[in-house]
């Protein structure tokens, strides 16, 4: 059974989930209610030999990069991290636990999301580092779900795409929190749904399609592509780990930069129906689903 | 290194942090303030080979003991559990992960702490289950940390102690929420610290010392001891996973038994000082330290 296919599990038994359960599977982060308040949770697993190589990546990279994906997430929510635990598996005989609790501590630090707490093992296996980030959506917008595009929404993408893994960009992005607040303040409920993209613009924005129940078509043209993705729109689209946000916006766009200058773009629309397509510069139309990316990837 | 000085990394590493962590590392759980609403979180892992043994113990047993391990850490907060995160690495070659998950949907729904979400990951090592579980503070009490018993209280435990792993009651233990709830509306702040016993008596009373900066004396004639423990308490103390609750009170004690019949049994009292130690029936002193356990539990 793939890893997606298990994912469904957890989904498949979560539906309509009591409270403080406001948004539980199938969203960037689950959304409970405490109180009055909104408190976004989100887990990921970085994996050895799957998400980085031992051998290729520095411990400063790997605890970045353990941190950076929660705190995208909670980004992709609209949200502001409040802090973070992590329970690390660890390869027996890895012996730089220290530097790596300490650089994760750095990078969670950096992000307004400090270590309040964790549990470690050492294992006869790869090393794991389950990351639970907690959060708080943004005060006046609210959590930002993937399931509210609306059919004439316009489709919007943050920075640039492609050639994530082979630049190694993928151990040193900066989650999008301050694109994030700034869309929320600028754009408040036209904002209309968002996520980011881990597994590559085809299948994240097929999810909005799915959860929103609308058909998104997205421009190939129009698609901004980092230098190291050679003007190749397929691979890039198919193509993990860019960790831009992609999002949906109802009548006019925010400005094309943001005031820490990344660039905001206009990649395509939100229609009636469903499914996740891409509009060629010859005029054809071609189902993300028959691009091709890896179904292994979470 | 071991785990225990690994952990003291994430503690060293998580003092004095800032809103909204009310208490980091160190206790049972987190405290985080969102709102005017308290939120208690803990993090543990449940590891194949080292919790359980794929060979001997049933799914059903594992998917328990994962969920169960959290929600006594919320009990031990005098906390009720809200929901839970299952971020799994499962062993390559698993195939029966879809039943993993029911069952650990179905105990989690028992203690009404629902699943919210999950990540999943193949790996080439032992299957490892990290739950993260949510919860919310006794509304009337507030969370009971282990850093607030006081000299004059005395020193009490539901149930009774010892043979956990002998008999399999680690794979089945029922985590005491009902009376962490009866003791909080019972007791009121007289309720002054608390802690779930998975590492052993003497070790987890040793940490309600030393975070509230007390001495604690245990009289082994006391120890309300299962069958199992074959009236050895030297062993019983050194035991872990017995998961009862040991906590400790100011003043009258609450009733022998609580309505659901655990019983709650005085097993010594909190003094001046520092340290924890057991008085023998020959009135001689032991340090518990010295009693030895296993520095790798966790």
């Amino acid at each position: 059974m793939r890893e997606s296919e298990l994912l469904a599990l957890i989904e498949l038994r979560s539906q309509d989930l009591p409270a403080p359960v406001i948004v539980g599977p199938g969203d960037d982060a689950a959304v409970l209610l405490f109180g009055a308040a909104q408190v976004l949770v989100t887990v990921d697993q970085l994996v050895e030999g799957r998400h980085y190589e031992q051998a290729s990546a520095t411990l400063d990279q790997i605890a970045r990069k353990a941190m950076a994906r929660g705190v995208s997430d909670i980004a992709a929510m609209g949200g502001r991290p409040a802090c973070a635990f992590v329970a690390a598996s660890l390869r027996a005989g890895f012996t730089e636990a220290d530097e790596l609790f300490e650089r994760m501590s750095f990078w969670a630090n950096t992000w307004s999301c400090p270590l309040a707490g964790g549990d470690i093992a050492v294992v006869d296996g790869p090393t794991v580092l389950s990351v639970t980030v907690i959060g708080s959506p943004h005060p006046g917008r609210g959590a930002v779900l993937r399931r509210t595009a609306r059919p004439g929404d316009r489709l919007m993408v943050t920075g640039r795409l492609g050639g994530s893994l082979e630049s190694g960009r993928h151990l040193a992005f900066e989650p999008r929190l301050a694109e994030s607040a700034w869309l929320c303040d600028e754009l408040g409920d036209r904002l209309s749904a968002m996520i980011d993209l881990s597994d590559g613009l085809g299948l994240d924005t097929s999810r909005i399609a799915k959860a929103s129940g609308v058909r998104i078509e997205i421009d190939a043209a129009a698609l901004p592509l980092h230098d190291e993705a050679h003007g190749d729109w397929r691979a890039a689209i198919s193509a993990g780990e860019d960790y831009e946000l992609c999002f949906t916006v109802a009548g006019e766009p925010p400005a094309d930069t943001a005031p820490n200058g990344t660039s905001m773009t206009t990649i395509g629309r939100v229609l009636e129906g469903e499914g996740c397509f891409v509009r060629t510069d010859d005029g054809e139309t071609i189902d993300v689903a028959d691009l091709g990316w890896d179904h292994n990837a979470k």
